[in-house]
């Protein structure tokens, strides 16, 4: 081990908590699903990511509620530091899926608009193609009735039933191109399941960072 | 329809074969899947796609076999176009996985190389980079053993047994960055499931592209 190249991810927390080990594991993977398995830079899967948390009980027993809560909350900002730091990133995207049928439907959805280059490449330019959003939705896999559908972003609606809101274009556009954080949030119409996933805007140095550093 | 936008593939093939509509069309079928629906420029599914074969029957009766072989040849050029003319695009990628357990899941394997943003950003710099064709074969869905696995770039063995095969890295780097069109081979050693994919490399300017223009 001279050239170790140790990678993709490595994350650590530390908390003087008491809790068991049994319980941290299901805390953990609990929070896990639903904040570093749910951002995406690119779409291609990393291949040596390594969560750990370390708990030596000093403090004492904790309420579970409360310690769930800040273990998700600093497992949540760290995740989305490593989707605002992809390669080329200008701008954090946040998707926010609702009204999916199943939870896992959303997830779906959420990941389709996610890895979309032509959604990525959108937001790098301050477009608010909402047919793009559309599209990649539409092509997740999940029965989409795009006749239900709304999309907002930044605040604004852009799409209500499937067809074009009313928007001040030019507006918004100056709002995306000046924004670090861009918000899509997407309603299906469908039942209760919802996620909110992270991934960032794609841009031309991506392209030039992965197109000459051998990984 | 004053603004129609049409898109995004409109594909039109005539024939004065003599050919029923039903045998057409389960030839076409047949074709397509292995032609048009096996290419990708960016992973993002177009929404309005058709193919029509037209066969007026003037030239009489022909043999199935020699009529089904220049259906898809043609078909097939027609779909290599495409994907050599994705936004940005200047090396044709051809993806060639045997050796998976059966079909569908060599063309899973195919996919998610040619939807790979790492695979095709090292394409573009022509980095012979196999790790990220492993890894995205690996991450595919499809139970792949890397210690099976062989990758060929325009003919150099660059990996064998999932490790690194020995090889001119300076002269195949030569030879990528110069090439047109660029071929990679995936033995899988699992079965004889094979599929042939086509993609294109991914650049700068198709970012330029994508985040300017409005679909």
């Amino acid at each position: 081990m001279i050239h170790p190249r140790l990678a993709t991810m490595l994350a650590f927390l530390v908390t003087d908590a008491a809790v068991t080990p049994a319980r941290l594991q299901r805390l953990v993977a609990d929070a896990a699903r639903r904040t570093f398995n749910r951002i995406s830079v690119d779409g291609d899967t990393s291949t040596n990511d390594t969560l750990l948390v370390l708990a030596n009980g000093a403090a004492g027993p904790v309420a579970e509620g409360a310690f769930a809560e800040a273990l998700e909350e600093t497992m949540g900002e760290l995740a989305r530091a490593i989707a605002a730091d992809g390669e080329g990133a200008r701008k954090l995207v946040s998707i926010e899926v609702k009204g999916a049928a199943r939870e896992a439907d959303a997830d779906r959805v959420a990941r389709a608009i996610a890895n979309s280059p032509l959604v990525k490449t959108a937001i790098a330019g301050g477009d608010p193609n909402w047919g793009r959003i559309l599209s990649a939705a539409g092509a997740s896999g999940v029965a989409v009735n795009p006749g239900r559908v709304q999309i907002t972003l930044n605040s604004v609606v852009v799409c209500r039933r499937g067809l074009a809101a009313p928007f001040d274009e030019a507006a918004l556009n100056a709002d995306l191109k000046a924004a670090s954080q861009v918000q899509i949030r997407v309603r299906l119409g469908a039942g209760p399941g919802r996620v909110r996933f992270y991934c960032c805007d794609l841009t031309e140095d991506y392209i030039r960072i992965n197109a000459s550093y051998r990984t």
